[in-house]
């Protein structure tokens, strides 16, 4: 017998990036930073006290909060920590929307923003990005008649790396009735010539909730370390109420705030990202995959149909390899190959075997 | 303006035990293992790769399982880690409950299972436990005549310590309709001379899923780390689809395995914390205060009306002198207080504080 519910029992779970076991791999399928986390990360984590694993940790992660405040210009109940970027995303959906009332999301995007939605119990309106991979002006039009109280929109975009400027989001966030996500997961690795800030917005809109997580930029995705900055007003509930008292551990809490407090560190590795990216970006050219113009740290490349049997052929063939990039099976994704920024071994081995199966 | 769902909005959050900053504060509030955890988890910790905060964790925590298995003898298809037992209680909501749909719970009980409820938009069913803080023998009939999909029952029982016995458990596993999630956060505690063990019982119930935690028993609170056992349909749905993919980290991961493997160091801990509760709960009595029987690895101290002015006025005493213990201000607990069995030093602290209290 089957004790699940309706929803669930009708759906499928989300499906992640594979994570090969094999130390060999080139591993450029789920967007990590290529470079180790700082050497202070290493430092918090080698003294980490027997007390700190024994005892219950912060319930508010008072200090992760003190630590990135300082870091954004906010105050600390502008903050909130939790389990991994994904974790905030789940905490917005049970705190702003009514199960059976809908999700927004663009399209194509996140996979895991519709599962999110689907165990909650909800539809989706899934509205479609333009040519350019950024909404269409009618997209908050099109969100509030179908009564999204919650959409979510990756900046800079995925699997794109289209970065969308603040303005847009600002128009955007005044537009829609509901709440709005904006997904900075990517963020650290924007060009700062562009003078980039969407934080500055939360205190005009208090309808904003940005997500930020150490995953990418600060090389920590195994701890699973997230943040959402936003009104006071759309944090407390999240953090008071839906969120566990204990979502966030001890040794994570303490290996993010020595990250967040590297900065310098953490630059430096962004920065490699982007020449590496820019490198690579031109070498795919070189070989006839064109890339959109990504802010990112993985480059969305389309692979030509003579090239080799085409994207899902590329993607097979690279990891019989031992290359691991990703693959999506659907609209506007299936011609294309999501990679991720290497270190420049890993980009020139994957340049190579490119190179190769097109001989 | 407020986003809030009309049932987030209403709500309270959880009140989580008080985590004093000062060091020296004797915390016996919130059931934390005096000892630390085994010099194994500390190994662990200091070697653990940079690679392994660099990359995205086992998406299905595949190491933890086996140790899990292992350890209990079933398969690592009936076992799920989750971040915290927290993390478990929330995703058997997600997963057999519809909103709207009630949750069980025995009153009195862990006071997160009615919260969960009301975040997911639940009414909570609450039956009373017997004079012995035993269910009473219409218990099931209750839940079921409720159309209760799911109950929650803490065994060993918070905050009284008494334990329930497996033909008990099994009999309440065949009369319930739903499916009954046995929350063993305690149960490491349990004297050896008992022969208690439930998970044998998940072969014959397919609607018993079994809570299990690092938190007390493995000196790990910190760490955020539980687990559910039971059949391989009930953990299936949990485990592939509403459970986050990401929701342990590679850190905790670690330490999770390296603890549960070191059987001969925890139970060494649980020893010396059951030789304590037999001395605290004697010289509690010995004050005056009566203690049930438990099987935990905390007491329920019932103070008398003339000791002090009473719990509540005992509770603040003990606070400002830097001891901290849990008080409940609500029916059948206001004349108690729940004790941790501290350290030997930290218990002699309490008992000479109340004799002082009672001159």
């Amino acid at each position: 017998m089957s004790y699940e519910r309706d929803n669930i029992r009708r759906m499928a779970g989300y499906t992640p990036g594979e994570q090969p076991q094999n130390p060999d791999a080139v591993k450029l399928n789920t967007n990590e930073n290529p470079y180790p986390p700082s050497p202070a990360v290493m430092r918090a984590l080698a003294e980490t006290p027997a007390d700190a694993l024994r005892r219950y940790p912060s319930p508010t992660s008072a200090a992760f909060r003190r630590a990135a405040a300082r870091q954004h210009g906010v105050e600390p109940e502008q903050i909130v920590a939790t389990n991994g970027g994904d974790e905030l995303l789940r905490l917005a959906i049970t705190t702003f929307v009514n199960p059976g009332s809908p999700v927004g999301v663009a399209e194509p995007s996140y996979s895991l923003y519709p599962v999110l939605a689907g165990i909650h119990g909800s539809p989706v309106v899934r509205v479609a990005l333009g040519e350019d991979w950024r909404p269409t002006p009618d997209f908050a039009e099109r969100m509030n008649r179908e009564r999204v109280p919650l959409t979510f929109l990756v900046n800079p975009h995925a699997p794109s790396g289209t970065l969308l400027d603040p303005d847009a989001i600002a128009t955007l966030a005044r537009s829609l009735a509901g709440v709005l996500v904006i997904d900075e997961a990517y963020v650290d690795f924007v060009d700062p010539s562009h003078g980039h800030d969407v934080i500055a917005l939360t205190r005009r809109h208090d309808n904003l909730l940005i997500l930020r997580t150490l995953s990418k930029g600060y090389s920590l995705a195994g701890i699973r370390f997230g943040y959402g900055i936003g009104a006071p007003g759309l944090i407390e509930p999240i953090a008071a109420k839906t969120r566990d008292s204990y979502s966030v551990d001890a040794v994570a809490e303490r290996l993010a705030v020595a990250a967040l407090e590297d900065q310098a560190y953490a630059t430096s590795t962004w920065e490699a990202v982007r020449g590496e990216r820019a490198r690579l970006a031109s070498r795919l050219e070189g070989l006839g995959l064109s890339c959109a113009a990504s802010e990112s740290n993985f480059l969305l490349a389309r692979v030509p149909e003579g090239f080799a049997g085409g994207a899902s052929a590329v993607y097979r063939y690279l990891r019989d390899q031992g290359i691991f990039v990703r693959y999506f099976d659907q609209p506007r994704l299936r011609e294309s190959l999501r990679i991720t920024v290497g270190t420049p071994e890993q980009n020139d081995t994957l340049l190579r075997a490119l190179a190769r199966m097109n001989r």
